[in-house]
């Protein structure tokens, strides 16, 4: 099903950055990671061509997860405690991108020039159908166990609607049932549940990046599970020619490195209908990853939060729940959920399908932390038993809305000569912008999505999905017209005025020819000031361990960032990677770089040296 | 406020267990716990009368928690992890006694042999006042953001609408402020939360004995949180009478203690009406434990679920958000919400209060796990803006409902010579049924509660409460007026029945002279099979580190217990406690103990001699 629309464009004479292994990083609450290895986010087996500043290898004790953060620096709260200081410093730039939104949304006539949202995975076209349904009488259907306390796992008609609900959409075999059904309120819940009860502290799952970078708060966050990166190639496969292309073997080579380095495999996360890429795997495929897993005892975690919003009507979608026989059923759970498909990301229902009474047991136990409102779930359960409009109005419509706006989306790209991974399903798009970037590097990459946050557009790019190479967004074009429309000329002004290095001040400006280092000099306000980190670490071309001991051989009032007046210093190594944008137009670093190197640590000449010779390049 | 309906009438000749120290119990998860001592969940620092037995000393790493549970000996899944395994064991009793009521609900017509539950703490006396408003039109409102991915920490017009109602219905001197206010599903979430970011795994909290109970899953289940336990007497102090007196010196010296045993002392927690006391502190009390924990940079977290549920007219309830001044405003979080005082429990809508935003900051991260749905922050904030319908409707009905039943119960117990607090608020009345017990024993207080349930009645007993005198038990009166008088009706018969200890078959019974024992002779069905642990360990009677080690040498086949035959042998402590009713009227014992130690460790059979030599008594 993955397949490319257009021929990838590459940039002539660019090294593409190595693709790395990434070692999943030991949270803050680890004072023992299991194995030395572990130590190093960042630490590549593959020789970066060019400079052997990548071997970088900083100790990310202070992260929470692998996840690409963009944190800011953040003053260590005494309040806290250091597992506290950590959980608030976490940032994620998916959550980044949402947080800005959030703060400027755009409105039609409110605020015209507030943030267009094509980052959140969220569908805004059924708000209509949605209403519709949603203020019918029998929506305020009330009796009085609704307001008790009720079973954590959902109440019984609930669960025995979805088991319904699932044994018709996803054609499973047999009758499901409700016994071994848990709702909770929204996915991310279920994957803390399922992480807590299948995991120890520092277990790891298996995934297959890109992928949806929130999983990682959600398995890392309360229960300290890690999530261990088997990377895909953004390059066709010989053999298929499709991208990231997740095969069996890698799965068994990801799983054989990662016991290597000492960590325990519990599981593995699937995702089908696929995110970022949208892909669909075939049952055949399917059965292969679940076959994988049962050979080696892992649990295989399968999010189809997607099943119903596969828009193309020439392809089948494949549930696990439709096979005849789950290799494993024991250690497979699937879950699904009202967000994505019924398009309520804000109602917060998640499902679980597993055959483990064990699991459910266990999970129940969670569950005080995790419940739906009763009247919620009453609304939820006639919702799932309106068939009639559920198959005539709403998937329907749905459907036809997705396909359209996934048309014109991909229609824009073309005309662009973006390349894409041309996807049946979802919300939206992979696309391939590096030939925009200077440099294939994360840092370029995130310059990118700044430079898109300055134009009002919010984007997710690779990064926050864990992409092993920069220059892949996520593109969500399941969004009302007229914002889709706005996005995308923004996008493209975004682009166009990219292509020139000339006007690029974004990420970084110089001011009077001083000392001052500003970011987004053009528009300070809407600008995030963010702090890179690669999947392979938090820099392609910086050494790691430099980044405290350049900043402490600053002098404090050299270096001024102030974009967003509340927001400290920001990271130089991010700094570093926007430098490139001005070095054509600029002499400043040139100038500068005595001066910068006059702080207390002698490796910081050598370092800004490295630098400016590989940005005068 | 806390006075003593009733003299207390004691046990001529029965010898009080000391009030031990609580030492909390590391999790599963800890392999090291901060120091030595803490292994040792049932270390009495004063020895106790009769044998030197009760000096057990068991580790408990394979609990989660201080809670006293219930656990069966659920077998090991080997599907899941250590934690997870540890967590699905995990049984108090509170949760075991709504679990049984669930599966066997007394209903008018339908099941008029079900069970009442006057034990879990939930107001149903007010169900046509909320029909009334919950199924007016505007509690279908929608627009599109409540479909949609919000704020963490709430939706702004709910945090306003929360400020708002705080500011008017807790007497704030300035209007509390909307930034302030996290709304998340639950005080449980926001328990977990809180521990999460003001502790590191491991760290400790205060709270004064007996406190309910699930706030130790609150903090230990996800953030491995342990609760150190400052005991209060069950005896009135000399000072002004009141039981279970709680005063500042007693939590400096549960401090005092707790850092001498190693551990790290994050946070105080207070309940304002108490739970299970239903006692109210008065604002200079308050400020005094505000005070101490600003001395002790503790954190102050102040559960105020009861505060609109104060029914006696002559006492005025103070909140903290009263005060003209906190001592440590970054330190003290008060929490409320609409399960208690809106008798909602299944609504799921806790409250925060804090002027730290770095803790808001910190527990927005963890809120994807605790979100509530849209429609329900939008009912919320309808409901909570309707002042004409709280002012005149809701509280003065559920206020004359909760006295009238608060009435009617406490005068059946005076008619039963059962001293209580009396209390002027919450919906529950503490009581204390120590003269039914043969021995003061959590064994004997856990037979009494099955007792109870096999009467079809659930109560909470004081050891879910980690209450450090066996014998006290909790009756919830918020339950139409019907049920109610059914319940007091099998209370009654219960306790009329308990009186005469031949007729007592339901702990423990012996089939045809022979070697089987059996729990619930009478009515294997009804009866849980339960594991007894008090607050100063699983039991007082038998040493702990001999659980096991019995249990290996009994022949298997030698141990039947079938009250419910997926439920695997009971441990013998709690069957031990038991034995006592049947002591007098068998001699089962006796002809048995050679056999019962033919097994591997030549202990048990001392530990049986000192059974029954206790047992003869």
């Amino acid at each position: 099903m993955l397949t490319e629309a257009l021929v990838a464009v590459r940039h002539g004479g660019q090294t593409p950055v190595a693709t790395p292994t990434c070692t999943p990083c030991p949270s803050s609450s680890s004072s023992q990671p299991s194995s030395g290895t572990l130590l190093a986010q960042s630490v590549s087996t593959q020789e970066t061509p060019g400079s052997g500043l990548h071997a970088c290898a900083k100790p990310c004790e202070t992260e929470r997860s692998a996840t690409p953060t963009v944190t800011e620096r953040v003053s260590r709260s005494r309040y806290l405690s250091e597992r506290g200081n950590s959980i608030r410093q976490q940032r994620g730039i998916l959550q980044e991108g949402f947080l800005l939104y959030s703060q400027d949304k755009y409105h039609e006539t409110d605020r015209p020039d507030g943030i267009i949202n094509l980052g959140t995975s969220e569908n805004k076209l059924c708000y209509d159908l949605l209403h519709d349904r949603l203020t019918r009488p029998d929506m305020l259907q009330l009796d009085p166990p609704l307001l008790q306390y009720s079973d954590w796992r959902g109440h019984q008609f609930l669960r025995e609607e979805v088991a319904k609900f699932l044994t018709d959409y996803c054609c499973s075999p047999k009758p499901l049932k409700a016994e071994n059904v848990v709702v909770m309120n929204g996915c991310a819940s279920l994957f803390s549940c399922i992480a807590a009860v299948v995991c120890d502290p520092k277990d790891a799952m298996l995934v297959a990046t890109p992928f949806y970078g929130a999983i990682t708060e959600h398995l890392g966050l309360y229960t300290d599970v890690k999530l261990y990166h088997v990377h895909l190639d953004s390059e066709a496969s010989s053999e298929d020619g499709r991208l990231f292309h997740l095969t069996v073997d890698k799965l068994e080579e990801g799983l054989r490195r990662a016991r290597h380095e000492g960590f325990t495999v519990r599981g593995l996360v699937l995702m089908n209908p696929h995110n970022p890429l949208a892909d669909i795997y075939t049952p055949k495929e399917m059965v292969g990853f679940l076959e994988f897993a049962k050979r080696n005892e892992l649990h295989a975690i399968v999010d189809e939060v997607y099943m119903l919003s596969v828009f193309d009507d020439s392809v089948t979608f494949s549930s696990v729940l439709s096979l005849e026989s789950v290799p494993d059923p024991q250690r497979t759970h699937v879950m699904w959920g009202l967000g994505k498909d019924f398009a309520m990301a804000g109602i917060r229902v998640g499902t679980l399908y597993t055959e483990n009474r064990d699991l459910v047991e266990a999970a129940a136990k969670l569950g005080a932390f995790h419940g739906l409102p009763g009247t919620t779930q009453k609304q939820v359960a006639q919702l799932l038993q309106d068939r009639d409009w559920i198959d005539k109005q709403y998937l329907p419509g749905n459907r036809s809305r997705l396909k359209a706006a996934h048309r014109y989306l991909t229609g824009e790209l073309q005309g662009l000569d973006i390349p894409y991974v041309d996807s049946p399903a979802a919300m939206f798009v992979w696309a391939d912008l590096r030939k925009y970037l200077a440099e294939p590097t994360f840092e370029d990459e995130l310059c990118l999505w700044r430079h898109f946050l300055k134009h009002k557009v919010v984007l997710s790019c690779g990064q926050a999905f864990s992409c092993s190479t920069p220059g892949w967004f996520r593109i969500v074009f399941s969004d009302q017209d007229h914002r889709l429309r706005l996005g995308m000329k923004r996008i493209k002004a975004a682009l166009e005025e990219y292509k020139d290095p000339i006007t690029i001040t974004d990420c970084l400006s110089i001011r009077d020819g001083g000392h001052k280092v500003r970011t987004s000099g053009r528009d300070p306000d809407s600008a995030a000031i963010v702090r890179p980190s690669s999947p392979q670490g938090r820099s392609s071309d910086l050494p790691e361990e430099k980044d405290n001991t350049v900043h402490a051989g600053l002098d404090a009032d050299e270096l001024v960032v102030d974009c967003q007046t509340s927001k400290p210093a920001e990271g130089l190594d991010s700094l570093i990677g926007t430098l490139r944008h001005q070095i054509r137009s600029s002499s400043w670093l040139e100038k500068n770089t005595p001066e910068l190197s006059a702080g207390e640590d002698p490796e910081i000449l050598d370092v800004f040296k490295a630098l400016l010779e590989r940005a005068r390049k």
